[in-house]
């Protein structure tokens, strides 16, 4: 089976980028995957994060079903507690209509303090259940049968054929496209005892793993494969996605050359360093450079050498490879989105052959299940 | 000054129409609105309702960003008891900022009783008071001024800089474009003893009156001025709306004959008859007819003549000129939408009209401030 590639816009944009130029750009970068081949564009949900600025996936999904032809979207993640469960079912429902079916669902309890903050919360424990009690509403609601019921925090129902029967609808048009059993839904993980993984295990969602060295990869297929034994499912390995970033130019020099001044490295230096210094997302990519560093004195030859898979293809091709041998196979090597708007050929030229020249070529173990 | 023109689509499709069939026709009616000068574009926002399936306004809005160029946009409504206030305040602006201030707001209590089910409610009565609080929190989320706030039934707050800097954006970026004073905010009303018509005067939003007859548009503008007289405001003329169905060809039978087999006589045939014979929403237009006549007995003959402005562009002109001498004038006919996939030449030409044709040359009364 060929690794398929895919695409994650968080989106990594400078907050210096207007919602206009981020939207234009987003709408831009589809087409070009879509065109290459790449088989899913994911798009992050925030609403106070000047890095991470789309508070609404649903907008760029919706403005690329006429620009698009295969590829397919997901909001990764629509965070289930800052909305209406009842308003999200349909409309999730209605949007994967209009995709004609190339749409997934990623969900996330959400987290971010800020964000918190702005939907009122003095704290953020009450999230995760918050989540679990919305998608039993949205699970309802996509069910199509008459009910009504109030929970802790949510409320939500599903209105009888006789009521105002003027109005009826065939809702069927707003249910998941193809039917519920037909909906991928995704989960992200980051931390190396990601509860999320189990959670999606438990539930038979798909795993998308962000990349943070060989033992966080193998801990998030691990415990999401255990989850899944665990409810009787047989974990397959073509379902997991890994985050990576990627910078790939024609030999490993101009690889790093195009790195260094893009706006992946730009990202690094004004945004992600001080986040996963402060969370020590760096310690298990640097137990497996084998390097005494502290996360703290990273600098921009190891991001290139260790956190990017920088290079020319056969080099990229190369360490897919050796890190698909250490930990097993996946499914999709996703992309990490960055801005690129300054100067953007060579990131665009880097994404094409990621999916034209790299992805068919790369020799995964086989994908056993299990 | 020269009456505009505005397309209202809430959508009115067949329920037989796919949300993807519906979608491509709302980014095709857009710009051909776009094209022949229209000023408004408005989008319904409903959940269970065949005839008036778009649940997400915003796709619509979104998906003409990159398609139109001098068309404003607006969902009509947004329907607040539906949404967390958080969420849709920060997506309202974000979009107005995608949109470059082509965008105002709609904005409803919900009422329709299967859409009330889907969320919950045993019963409608609650909707208006937390279209209320949701307002209050969405008008504070705006202000960018830090606060946190348990209401009733919503919650909010806006972080403030101290909180976790690394994240933190200069969220104007996610403010109403050029500032909440340049955000207009606009409410439909329907009923003669229109509520909304008052709360759109007290709060400074813009009236549109839904058609059924002299008496209910004089009752509409009364009630709007008079709330906005009572705030110390003075009433502009121009910013009143005015929606109606109208059907424009080359000569007045030509223009029965296309409405007779349109998409528009459809709906009334399937739909709205049966909806205003109910809620006794022809009474005002019957009143006006003088015509001796019970709801149950109209028939396409009295729409093609009462309801619906149809004829040769001289007729429409005549017939807008007369309403006007007789209630007032206004700022804006805003065509209703309807579905005309089967046969859409004669539709597109006769929005063109409107535009082209009708508008420019309508004689106002003078719109005085009072």
């Amino acid at each position: 089976m060929t690794m398929q590639c895919g695409v994650f816009m968080t989106p990594y944009n400078p907050p210096s980028r207007t919602p206009r130029q981020v939207f234009d750009w987003a709408l831009d970068i589809a087409r070009i995957c879509d065109e290459s081949g790449y088989a899913d564009f994911m798009i992050g949900e925030h609403y106070t994060l000047g890095w991470e600025n789309i508070p609404m996936p649903e907008a760029i999904i919706a403005a690329c079903a006429q620009t698009t032809k295969t590829i397919r979207f997901a909001p990764m993640a629509h965070l289930l507690p800052y909305h209406d469960p009842g308003t999200l079912a349909i409309r999730i429902g209605w949007l994967s209509q209009v995709m004609e079916g190339r749409y997934f669902l990623g969900v996330a309890p959400g987290g971010h303090h800020t964000d918190a903050i702005l939907h009122g919360f003095e704290n953020i424990s009450s999230l995760p259940p918050r989540q679990l009690e919305a998608l039993g509403l949205m699970e309802k609601v996509w069910k199509r049968e008459p009910f009504l019921e109030k929970g802790q925090w949510f409320q939500a129902g599903f209105p009888g054929p006789e009521t105002m029967p003027e109005y009826w609808v065939d809702i069927s048009h707003n249910g998941p496209y193809g039917g519920r059993d037909k909906l991928e839904i995704a989960v992200t993980g980051l931390s190396m005892n990601s509860s999320s993984m189990k959670f999606a295990g438990e539930r038979d969602y798909s795993p998308i793993s962000f990349f943070g060295g060989t033992p966080q990869m193998r801990a998030h297929w691990n415990t999401w494969a255990d989850a899944m034994r665990a409810k009787g499912r047989t974990p397959d390995r073509s379902r997991y996605r890994v985050c990576r970033d990627v910078f790939i130019a024609d030999t490993d020099a101009e690889a790093k050359r195009l790195f260094l001044k893009s706006g992946m490295a730009e990202t690094w230096r004004k945004y992600l360093k001080e986040i996963y210094v402060k969370f020590r997302l760096f310690d298990g990519i640097i137990a497996d450079s084998g390097l005494d560093i502290a996360p703290a004195d990273i600098d921009e030859d190891f991001l290139a050498e260790h956190v990017v898979l920088c290079g020319s293809p056969e080099t990229v091709i190369e360490k897919l490879e050796i890190l698909a041998d250490k930990v097993g196979g996946w499914g999709q090597i996703t992309a990490n989105q960055h801005d690129s708007l300054d100067d953007p050929k060579p990131w665009e030229e880097s994404l094409r052959r990621l999916a034209i020249e790299v992805c068919p070529k790369v020799k995964m173990p086989v994908l056993k299940a299990a």
